[in-house]
């Protein structure tokens, strides 16, 4: 049997872009890990070495810098769109493009009570995401965020498990529910007026508010919650995807010391985590294409 | 349109299991980080919060404790489908188990210039990988490697490519070649027999080969002749699947100091980096099935 | 010349304590990374393993957790300081005790536009740190933050250095200046009522005011002005200590583009970086005993 | 009381310097994470922003990156005393200088049996140091390494330690004995002869020995006696110093299982850790001056 070329793409991972906007004294910020991709007729590359089809992958970051100065990259996703429909439409061999963005957000120091002109403070919540995959039949836009780290500190069960030889775990009507929460939520053949900013601050809110106010008995009923509430409020989007570890907190065990530790002192716990995925579909939606096909792992 | 659940699937992940043989004075050590997935009739416990089906990813944890005492977990392999089988066989709710696992290199200490009968010091090339997936309809193994990190200090050019009006990258016909190679391939119901180390140590072999001895004009080329020859080395190979960060070594510029720098001194940068990923395919090989649907992301 | 036994230092390192208040609906939580080290009469267990007088590093990380029940751990100087007088007052070998500790600032999320009773989401900003060293002359405390990730987008010049044959850099009046600062100052035999998170808070907002406002010809020049209006706004502070990498951020050269880069686009660079260390000292102000000699390495 | 400017030093961390030596076929390759820090009379710089006297941290890049050309980095420590020479001898205002290095060690790939040419696999042991100090009265070299990761299976116990009210833990004549061990030993004005690579090799093997046949009843006996054997081994070394992080290996507790767990299958944990600290002095050695004053964190 033949042994053939299989799926393949390149690019240029994690162009560190920060873009200043300084048309007033009032500057504004945007700080992006940039990562490109290109799909399209590249077999000779792999077979032969022959680069003359191929745009070095060094081009590719400079082609986002460029852009960076020719479109505010603001909301990312519209910015990435643009940057697709670059490599597509303008370098011949390319048949699809994939662009991969982190948006590291910076807030306003306050100084003598008021938020300063130009001098920023990193504010390390999720960093927010986007993945435009721009195809022959489709535009896809994967909003998101990473490593969105909540807590609730009561109104979370666990028990009534299935229980087998191998388990040893108490069930409890009390723990503390904490996850370190990626998402990631398609939206194919946007509007051109969609604003994405508002999309996001949404999304993020309405699964807030599903994490906190849900009686939880399980981190996976929360995780549903959370993708539907989503759906329920975006009509535009397809899809989302959920991947949440659990980041186990160890009520710490004092029988035999000289206090109580009535649900107060806890031990963080690293390794290992439970790891629970789940998704929301709208039905009928259109369809996915290579939307999910991501260059860099995702999560 | 209406809001539905869409693939999900849960379990442990990076449970780090060290596995001591000391049946003679002459100890053997396996060390793991063990991953494990479920994929079955999981609905209600999203939908409803109800976890009567559901094993909690405790217990997951716990059966792999107990199968690396009842099977010592060498081939790491071998065990993973005997892992995934406990799961299958034994939890009636579960249809399908991932078991994802990275095994971390020890060496035996040289004292008195022999390896000593306990006393180990730690690798660290490459982390071998396993992930095993195990559904109605076929037995997948992907056998791996992640980070393995190597150089050529000659043998590579990058030249004759594509040029727009953002290329501003020289031609060259000498430059270092550097990655921190992954790679997967995937062996479906594989024979009961199968010598999973040997075939480790083979295609390491062989792809090493090929990253040394191919005169390279491309990262891509490079990577396909590894891939290709890993095939060629073992019939039982379905496909193959190559991830490779181009750790670029850029030439530090001397022109205005009192030294030439004839490839001699170079910048090892971090980031941006080029990415390229290859596959290589056998023609009419079994199918994937969900094969390469991983839990943690992989690479 | 004989071999004897120097310094030495033993303890458990990076407990991952969670507290939480809970006397009331309206929840609080302290998230902290605790680090415990025992100086004294330890020289017999490293000279000949004699474990007599060791207190294990497992029963130091109980301590920790008890006393976390004992007092809430806010402020963390506090509870250092209490925990410290624990091991040195009740532990009979042990002469002097060293607490380091991280704190993880939480948020409440805010749910309907209230702050939420238990729910919290993690606020990445700076790590908040402590260090006491309870001695028997004195009682140190070293307070502080690391990772205070900080730019401003103008006002820092860099020109008018030195020039030697070796030197590339061309001057600038309008550059990128930013950093992840670290900064610990010190207060001995500290006032029981001292209020640590106001001097906190002070100290934070007092160097960000010099950062954002002092025109800058130097880092080196800002970091000595942001520890010296610290030591101004605290008479308690004798010192402070500030480490500062130069995030370096440069401008992309658009020379060959179709587009102006006028201080707009820049590439975020990860390493090299520069380094810049500075202290401001207060004249006459207590002796540092044993107050910088950290278990942990610091920043 | 007046705030005055206190110790301070700057310079550029981490410059990634990769040098080859290609005079003939077969190459040589040195990976390099070179700091170099310079102390002297930069007072203007901190008070005033006067960087007349200021050497820019990408001129010691650059000049780190030059005398990689003039003398090969290998041994690190003989080119980190050249480089150190250069900015104290040449560069009016720098005082002292303090070289810090970071060796990534590469072994040649095997092909077709034999050590290839130019081709090398990144090995991933420990990361060997060097730390230079060049100040008026002395020369000061830090030889040493980083995470050298060691096991013993067997050998260890840990039994009869000091019990308080909050002890918990069992004793154990048989334990699993792990540690990152950092290694840092200091000789003062060395002899230019002295064989850098040998001196490091022969300390490496000295500890190896003392940890794997030590009958252990502590981790800081078994730190002193591979200190001490270190001295004994080599009268040109003052001082010693280690860090090594207890990696505990916790014995799984099986006693609800149809299994035994005799010593055989071990939970690694991550955190929190025992921490150890020792070292061992030369009586009547050379004094330390500022050979221990780092600028990057050690360890």
């Amino acid at each position: 049997m033949a042994i053939v070329l299989g799926p393949f793409q390149y690019g240029k991972a994690e162009t560190r872009l920060v873009r200043i906007v300084r048309d007033t004294a009032r500057h504004e910020i945007t700080d992006l890990s940039v990562t490109t991709a290109l799909r399209g007729a590249f077999g000779p590359a792999y077979l032969a070495g022959d680069q003359r089809d191929v745009l070095p992958t060094d081009t590719q970051k400079n082609s986002a810098y460029v852009w960076a100065k020719k479109l505010n990259p603001d909301p990312i996703e519209t910015w990435g769109v643009a940057l697709a429909h670059h490599f597509v439409d303008d370098v011949e061999p390319v048949e699809s493009a994939r662009i991969e963005i982190e948006r590291f957000e910076w807030t306003r120091a306050v100084i003598d009570g008021a938020p300063h002109d130009h001098t920023f403070v990193r504010s390390g919540q999720e960093v927010r995401t986007a993945a435009v995959t721009l195809e022959a039949a489709a535009t896809h836009v994967v909003q998101g965020f990473k490593d969105l780290t909540v807590l609730k500190s009561t109104g979370s069960h666990f028990k009534d498990f299935l229980v087998d030889e191998y388990t040893t775990l108490e069930p409890t009507d009390d723990r503390i529910m904490a996850t370190a929460l990626t998402a990631r939520w398609r939206v194919t053949d946007p509007a051109v007026d969609l604003d994405w900013n508002a999309m996001y601050a949404g999304v993020r809110s309405a699964m807030l508010e599903q994490f906190a106010t849900l009686e939880s008995f399980a981190l996976q009923q929360t995780l549903w919650h959370m993708g539907r509430a989503a759906l329920e409020a975006y009509p535009e989007i397809a899809e989302i995807r959920l991947v949440a570890p659990n980041k186990h907190h160890f009520l710490v065990d004092f029988s035999r010391f000289d206090e109580a530790n009535e649900n107060e002192v806890f031990h963080a716990d690293d390794r290992p985590y439970g790891l629970i995925q789940a998704s929301a579909v709208r039905e009928g939606a259109a369809a996915a294409g290579d939307a999910w096909w991501s260059f860099t792992p995702l999560a």
